[in-house]
């Protein structure tokens, strides 16, 4: 069967891009036969908000997913229009146009990438059929605690029964539960950066939960595309700056994760900086160990978290991640190194924001959803330069 | 059968991506049950100077292709070390390190691509066996009269027959002796960029051959990787430049391919421009149109030449190409505007000079030269933003 | 007397950058001794619509100007902010806080700049006092035929007596005007680059008047600082493209230039394409000689027509203008190059968009209708890198 | 008398920007008479290494200094030729062509920029006259302890004596001794950004010495205008990474004037960080604070230690300082914040690496030895955007 990236006429003349029922694996088997809709995908999926990046993410990414189909696009003030209308890039994509939210079918649609603004998702998603299955890329389910939400997010939680029932999908920490998973909170960019080498640190109690400060350098693309001033290429280009020194909203995300991989309460301290590009996303880390332990221990875990991961990769000691090497992919990569005060550590960490830091990383739970391989359509490699 | 990009760990606990051997079209089933290497590849690939861009990109791109595997990859200067090493994006990349071109064994290697600098290609490609097939992404075969080398570029052609028989790489507009050829010289990114437009309206006689102006930017990256003071990122950031005034190599390449299409002997006016941007090239170019001709003359004839195309786009009317919406594909996005001149037009044309201007053409020429779906392994949508 | 950049403290601690009433030249004289405001200059400058680029600009080359000192400053949506709260690299001037236009008193100011959006310009200006000087930076004063303002922006023009008077500010060309001028409109920048060039060669019929092929690049300051997605910097980082294509409306400005200095009707073909950059611009200009002329020809009439200038800077045969070397600068560097196609030449003349193109000129005209030596507080060395 | 940048023509049609002997001050008065050169300024210059960054922005900086004018320019691969050659936005101004160092006559010079590569610098400035004044850029008389050089550059110190004599320049904490000095030292550039902030509050032991780290970004000018891969436009833009993590040869100069403040050896935390933008420079400061002391208590401090200055400037409270509003420009902008981790605090600070991080805090530390009002010359406002 045919299982690449080729391409055969319609008999409309227009292009489709078919593909056969391809399966990766006995879990995937069942999907293999299922259904046959136009793109000839097993899994029908719906994108919520798709005139945002993190939308537009998801449509480029499943273009060439044997196993995923796009379905429905829902954009409100796009309505009516076309992706290629919206986002040119994806001209080559035979798509429906988008819709209202509020004129959007499900009776065709499986799952869900919901890329909504936060603050609005709470009432959709209490609105989908129970059948669906949905990856929320927005902030409003990663909270386990509603009283943290209002705290940080200034309103109360309208769905709180569904925030008993998220699951938070940092796929490398917790992907058994994901895979029991309907709903899925998709990670914050930072927080993902910041959890990934952290997490399997303060489980082996290898560093001490006070003094973690976190120097976090992010791409524009995190700011989304609605016009703002400040986001101005004229604004942005050839400088730098921090923001939301102590006030960003991925904190409590961050300290929520930190905590519990620690089990005991982690105040961190976070800085994020604006970078003068468009994807990309640094965390450095300034941590300290626990008595006794050394960079080598770090090292040796960090190796051991993560050696059978296809998207984290520890580098070679003495190796410095780029972000531009990641650029467009799903990958993260990590090393820790020796501070100059004694029993300090530098970790770093990078990951493409839009890809690990968002759409890539929804892409990756969903796979592990429908129980199929978690790489699927996901081994994009980095585009440098 | 397996077509997806997904992975398993080999016996030794290093990570291998692995894909069945699929078979994408009747051409192409004698590859399907020929050759098993390890990379479980029908086609087993050489990258000849892997250690520069066009390399790197041939690399990114086969990560996904279904059917060739790179079994050798020869960079001088960098022998000895990994791919990861010499470009950390591609450390995913289970691949043979890199050996002198001296050292290189050719007994398991079908097809090439030839990466190498303008003028030291010629002698290499003489020497390699007989039976592979090569497409060479210097400018050392394109021009057919070996005199013109010469001249443009200051020494005597060393391989004389092998110019005869190579084939000009523009697919779209030589597929057929593409088909059957066993070297390919992969045409210039400039040259791609004005050819695709130009040689249909020329063909179709609807515009002058007189007063053809073109005005061509530039990405850096296709000025290579070699360490240049004028390529600086001080240098190049947040300004522009026109370079190589009537003096660019590309312009008898140009020429020789819009008088092919003439029938008739074509100066082309050529000013290239540096742009403070990695990859795109867009032309813009100014045509006088024959009597009586009309823009929706062009339009039509664009249309009717383009539209089974896969990787050549007509926009619709009024649409302007933007480099951006090619970035890291294998597209081509083209329009044609009417000028306030009268009788004049405008046509603008855009790729990402790394993909179509370079690594991506030769994968397509490839493609065809093995009797693949063309468009295998290259429906990489483009990165945005 | 102190004419340097020093400063010293006023008695109520704050810092004040005094100077000593300077006279540069005998027809500078009178103000010496005319007015002692605080700022310590002795012409008094309004800046109306000072929140936008062309605005700021004026403050920061006015910040070491030895006889202007601003006075009033407007901005109606930020009226009651600081310079350094809306443009905070301008912090340390110690200038007045903005207020609405309807708020401003013209009592205490000789001259403004006017630097508000086009189409509201003509009834503030209209409203003025009849004793300032005005340099105007909008395109309301640009066209002398008001039927042809209305064609291009959609609207009848409502200060037709003020057009008649208006004269048009490329310093070089008019400088004799500009002099007895009380209204002055500002050139555009694409207008500037392309009318240095050509208005001498046209006078000098050198070059024809057909066929006159623009090419042109602007960074993206020149859109202003108005919120837009299409200038986000993820919108415009790592590409380019062309915009406004045969439409855009400084076409009857440069046809208006082109055609005073030809005495005949001139119609171009212009281009303008958006640059991945905050500041510069260039146009590329291909133009067909007159029978007989040669390359030297041009050469030599731009020599004798800008050899005794201060701004515009003809370079040595065979160098190329760059945009990065006039950064924040008021010069125009030019040079003429052979075309291909016998009997054209290519013109390259580059700016600083927002100096030469906008607030510097408004700059150098103010300085001639004060009959203040033109470079006055000018001299700004680009900035590079 | 001619303060101000206006310009005459020489009596062989040469442009030549003349100005009158100037006095800004009493202490100035002394060099309004004393020598009359070429250049009509009062101090005579020398630059050694002119063809680097750090020497064209000396270039720059001078071109509106009212009383110094270069004469004499050394580099020696670009002997013989002009600085518009080598620099083309320098091409309006009128000075000696390069020389190599060995021919170099210093008969015609007062004072010299020393802007060598670190290594070679000191052989040269033991070999000056003795009636010199020299303010050197480069790294080789930082470190008072002589074998604190020669543990970080891996090779003896070969001016001990000079080196006892050298004064560390910068100029808000050491002015007294830099009125006095013959051999000044000039700061690197992250060395200013850490220090400015940190001196003072560790002098009013505010601030523990211990756990001090400090996330320094930079612009890629710091890098010079050497040719290497590394610093190509296509391996620098749109990303980021850290570099010299622990290793950077800026740490015992940070060191050693923190130790000098706080009466105690401090050891730092130091990871700088390579931004995809050619000027600029921001450190993140994160500090413990001492028991009992406020956020609060640090502003005041800062606020006292920087109010009387011209171009340390501590923002209000609350205001982010960005590198881009200092782009080109003298100015040091610092804030303090309150971190999230209770007794902790995170300072930031900005400036222009090329201009306070090198050659114009060279500038202001030569008007301080000269006598003259130390922002002579350097009042240029950022450019922005």
């Amino acid at each position: 069967m045919e299982g690449s990236w080729s391409e055969t006429k319609s008999s409309n003349g227009r292009k489709l891009h078919i593909r056969g029922s391809v399966t990766s694996s006995p879990q995937s088997v069942q999907f293999a036969e299922a259904k046959a809709e136009k793109s000839g995908k097993a899994v029908r999926i719906g994108v919520l908000g798709a005139s945002g990046y993190t939308g537009s993410e998801i449509v480029r990414l499943l273009a060439n997913h044997p196993h995923f189909g796009i379905t429905l696009m829902t954009a409100d003030r796009k309505a009516g229009q076309s992706i290629g209308s919206v986002f040119p890039h994806l001209i080559t994509q035979d798509l429906p146009d988008m819709v209202a939210i509020k004129d959007a079918k499900f009776s065709n649609v499986d799952a869900v990438f919901c890329c909504l603004p936060h603050g609005t998702t709470q009432d959709i998603i209490k609105a989908l059929p129970k059948s669906l299955k949905i990856v929320d890329l927005s902030a409003d389910f990663r909270l386990q605690e509603i009283a943290e939400y209002e705290e940080w997010y200034g309103q109360p939680h309208r769905a709180p029964d569904l925030q008993k029932e998220a699951v938070y999908g940092l796929t490398e920490i917790l992907r058994e539960e994901i895979k029991a998973a309907r709903l899925v909170a998709n990670p914050g960019c930072y927080p993902t950066t910041i959890q990934l080498p952290l997490v399997p640190l303060l489980k082996a109690n290898l560093i001490e939960t006070r003094n973690l400060i976190i120097d976090a350098k992010s791409g524009v693309s995190g700011a989304g595309r609605g016009a703002k001033e400040a986001n101005l290429y004229t604004e942005i280009a050839e400088g730098i700056h921090s923001y939301g020194i102590t006030r960003h909203r991925h904190v409590p995300e961050i300290e929520q994760g930190l905590s519990d991989a620690a089990h005991a309460k982690v105040t961190v301290s976070f800085t994020p900086h604006l970078m003068p590009m468009s994807r990309g996303m640094q965390s450095t880390i300034y941590v300290e160990m626990t008595p006794g332990v050394t960079i080598e221990d770090l090292y040796k875990q960090l190796k051991i978290a993560y050696e059978d991961e296809e998207f984290v990769i520890l580098l070679e000691k003495g190796v410095v991640p780029h972000t531009r090497n990641v650029r467009g992919s799903n990958y993260c990569l990590l090393n820790v190194f020796p501070d100059r005060i004694p029993g300090r550590a530098i970790i770093v960490s990078v990951i493409d924001n839009l890809v690990k830091g968002a759409s890539g990383q929804a892409l990756q739970n969903l796979n592990v959803m429908m129980g199929l391989p978690e790489n699927t359509g996901l081994l994009y490699q980095p585009l440098f330069p």
